[in-house]
């Protein structure tokens, strides 16, 4: 049986899993105030080219987006994202569980056009009634998007320029963000990010950890006293050490990036395969993830023997699906694929 | 100078004024265990035709809202509701910080289409996804909308047959629910509106009084300890009898259908007006809402004169604004607008 | 049947009804933004002694408490409160819908010793486990408290001062803040209050108002849109007037020291009055809030004569009772009471 | 460098690591809906003796805490709970970051007397005032408690009992739950822990996890869509198989116990060697964790060479120190300490 549905499939990365095992019987202080925390901060903050932010890490993504959020909204702000949004549709309303509304925009594959935003912006404080409805208080904007889109730098610039002008922190939800600096033709690096918002993190459950998200401040001045926030929100892991570790493991000899790059090898030979028999991709994505219209009759006829992500109904007889690769994927998991399709 | 940018610019109706004096140096308990609330209550639960109903005073509409809602939902629920809703729009973000998701549908003038709102619960559903997504708790309806529109007595029952097929209370926002039932052609009455949901308000602080609304549940089991609940939303008036008096008096002798009747009338006076000058109507309205496209040049020249709300920006030149007439409102008013026009 | 139970039994002052009956066809815009309400909030600025002053009308004393905490704190911080105070008792949890947590401290018929805040404070810090819990964020304090007792300006000034030191904005409760400043040998001013706090409000339902309350920030920089706020907790009046003509005319020809001043007059005459009797009081209250240990047979015997207010069992024999004087309370009624008792 | 600051610190139990790496490379379907996650849930029912019963997997104790309460709770309802209850003091306000007040009583070590509860539960109702107040919607309880102290069977049972009478359910923070059955002289088994309480958890990340609390539910109808709940805190881990392999672990072969019992033997072994040096211990704790009282002199002494909890202030020359045994201290680690000390 083949799995293709997402990219959390596996456990960890054999390097990361080595050195749990190497560190088990370790006695370390709690709750993140260990070396080897201070280590992965260190080396992340550097890989940024940010020596000047901060770093937390938290479980996973969901959680880190409500804690970061909820941190840097006051009351009555809510959060500027596009309408498909992780936050928008499949987090169960966990930013409205904190008091905040996503303010839903229009949106290509994902992406966030500068023009939206500033139109929203313009035309919010142009309404007579703006002070009865909820205050834009920051931009939420995933990179790569949902549906495996990447933002240019100019774009990622335009964007946190207009949040710049509006006074607003800029952030963005990185899931998946080594296979968006991995992706083909990106002119974005770790350190473009860390230039074009306020804060940011960098996915580890789906890019090589266990579990794991770094969540990166580089304006230190948003959040006061976080370490509580995150407390409260009940993102505060005991044994702090196991995310030190595995953010340690992966930003040491470049390890993310390797790791990334190997699923975007993957997934170019998988596009090549499937053009090469004429099936239609839903659209071009150049990162891990690719969606594919498929008969839903093909669907079932294979569902013993591969498993997709389901991505939405196409028409009444076809569907899309996610193939999602990962840091995991070998080449021959797509050679019996591509068999089979 | 005019004023016709709301319905809720004047104080209240003589008949509550005069009671509210008679009764000002009597001592009553307080939170609305007086005699005043509980004559009005079984006054509405008459005019309902709802003997086993239970009504609730609170002041004003997004209160009123906030609060119900809150009491209705778990916390995994969101409510469905129109796009241009009050509560999508503006209520600051109420619904939210009380932890819940407003999820949005599209709507003509305001107004949900039974086919919307099955085709979300349905597709709701079929998403292998959803137990990740905010989980629609209840349906909200404004009646008449923020368009001024109002639903057929059909079309209350399609919504309320889809809501109990799907097991969610039904929930009407009545804040001009007196304009709705006095309006030209309707054919849907105050027992209609009980009937067709779960709850409901009478909306007072635009019909009459100087503020207030009364808050029915047909289904009393949808919200246990509700008093505590209107207390921690801020919504007890310690003086409650000033409520009850207010409604008392609007739900005698027919008061509250006689001055909504009154701006109905006022309404059609505008309209026929407004035709014979060739004015282009927004489109057509049925209650005391009338939006007019008017030149930006022309407001500019009248502003000093009459008053209008502002509803949006129709193209460069034009404007759309609302003229709302109201219980107060004289034939002469409307005459002397005509004339500026 | 006399009523003793609480201050806020009757309408409002006839002063009061008499402009509300004088303006109410006339026109004005809403939610708090016509003449009326300007004009008010001028004068309680002059009679603050605090022009860089903002003022918010509010329409209850726990919509105003959890609307201004709410804006006030952020999301990790919590508010220290007497264990009595209304806030951490009597609101229905409203401080922690807002996700805030009342830091209840051991207090004196209400007061709290500018002590307890410094230890509380100093301990916390020192607490290695601190970020772990509720960060103390600001110091809410009632005058007169629950118990009728009221501080003098030392006291005030002390906890200011500590406040201060830890950079920490005080608030204080004045639901019955006439009475307070009206009480018996206080030494206590509204400028005093107004410069002794951040943010206080300044209560208008106990104390002529028909219902009302108005919040003055003297640190203006606490709450970037307030107003927002205000119409999100559901505590914006549509015909806001209503609150502006009420404190324009408590606050003119000082109608509000007034008739604080005759309640507690009244007061005055009602302890004479019980002590020549060899009532026992609960403790010497200076204030409009009388605290009498009654037999409970007693009780009985007067119930259908006159009311009281319960506040709490004394023995299985005693009960203690609150006996509220008010703006309304006429000295008839107080001989009236101690010809019962 | 000796540590006993709390039973945290190291890893997991290496039968733990040992399946993790076993299976680190298996493909398994996300969110605890994998094999693991199912086989570790039947265990722990049947360990539990309640068939019935639904488990759900946490990441930690105030994440499970927070969840949990949240969704059993509806808004206008409280938690009552010890004063130095864990949700009280140290999860940063986590319970009121949900809406909901922590009902705080009095306590001896942490444990509440049934008459306690009772009597809070008899007096709210019979104050008149209580539908002004938070009502109190369930009971939580720690066993062991934060100092350390357990319950006993028929204790239990009478709290239940209370919460039957009064409706509310009774739930139990179980994070050091295998210490506390494995206590010196309990008559408590964990399927008395399932018989005595609604719903509890079964702490892991103390007990031998890396990390992980299994949630059990008794009663299945008090949280419908627990799932989405868990996703909305933040709680729902991308690879839920990481918990279900750690609890299936724990729950073969009697694991949790056999560990458990290991850290009381060395508890014991810690207690025999203490007094036999004349320490003074704060109290008699029957678990994992004791109390000592310190001089700060000795403290300081020893910093570099063995580190403890801070506890508490003693007087101003001592201090009460926590040392915590756990499923991997050894003799020969409380040899070493009893040397030191």
């Amino acid at each position: 049986m083949l799995h293709f549905d997402s990219d959390y499939m596996e456990g960890a990365h054999p390097a990361i899993m080595k050195r749990l095992m190497e560190t088990n019987m370790e006695q370390t202080p709690g709750y993140g105030t260990d070396e080897y925390s201070n280590s992965a901060k260190e080396k992340i903050k550097k890989a940024c080219n940010a020596p000047e932010a901060e770093v937390f890490f938290l479980m996973g993504g969901t959680q880190t987006n409500r804690t970061a959020i909820d941190g840097i909204l006051r009351g009555y702000e809510g959060v500027l994202a596009a309408e498909c949004g992780h936050i928008s549709v499949h987090e169960s309303g966990a930013i409205e569980a904190g008091g905040h509304k996503v303010l839903a925009l229009p949106h290509e594959r994902g992406k966030l056009k500068t023009k939206t935003v500033e139109d929203y912006l313009a035309r919010f404080y142009q309404d007579a009634n703006w002070p009865h409805m909820v205050i834009p208080g920051m931009l939420y904007v995933s990179h790569p998007t949902e549906y495996g889109a990447i933002y240019t730098k100019a774009e990622l610039e335009g964007l946190h320029e207009v949040c710049k002008r509006y006074h607003i922190p800029m952030y963005i939800d990185g899931a998946r963000l080594g296979y968006g600096l991995a992706a083909d033709n990106t002119d974005v690096t770790l350190s473009d990010i860390a230039r074009c918002c306020e804060a940011f993190y960098i996915g580890g459950t789906k890019v090589g950890a266990l579990f794991g998200e770094a969540l990166v401040f580089t304006n230190t001045k948003l959040v006061p006293h976080f370490f509580t926030t995150i407390k409260q929100h009940g993102g505060l892991l005991a044994k702090g050490r196991l995310l030190g570790l595995q953010f340690d493991t992966l930003f040491t000899d470049d390890l993310y990036m390797k790791i990334s790059r190997r699923a975007i090898e993957r997934a170019r030979e998988l596009k090549a395969g499937l053009k090469e028999k004429g099936y239609e991709l839903f659209f071009e994505s150049p990162t891990n993830q690719q969606f594919l219209i498929m008969e839903n009759k093909k669907i079932e006829e294979l569902k013993e023997k591969v498993s997709f992500g389901f991505w939405e109904v196409y028409d009444e007889k076809h569907t899309v699906v996610r193939i999602a690769t990962g840091w995991a994927t070998e080449s021959a998991d797509i050679r019996a694929l591509l068999k089979l399709l």
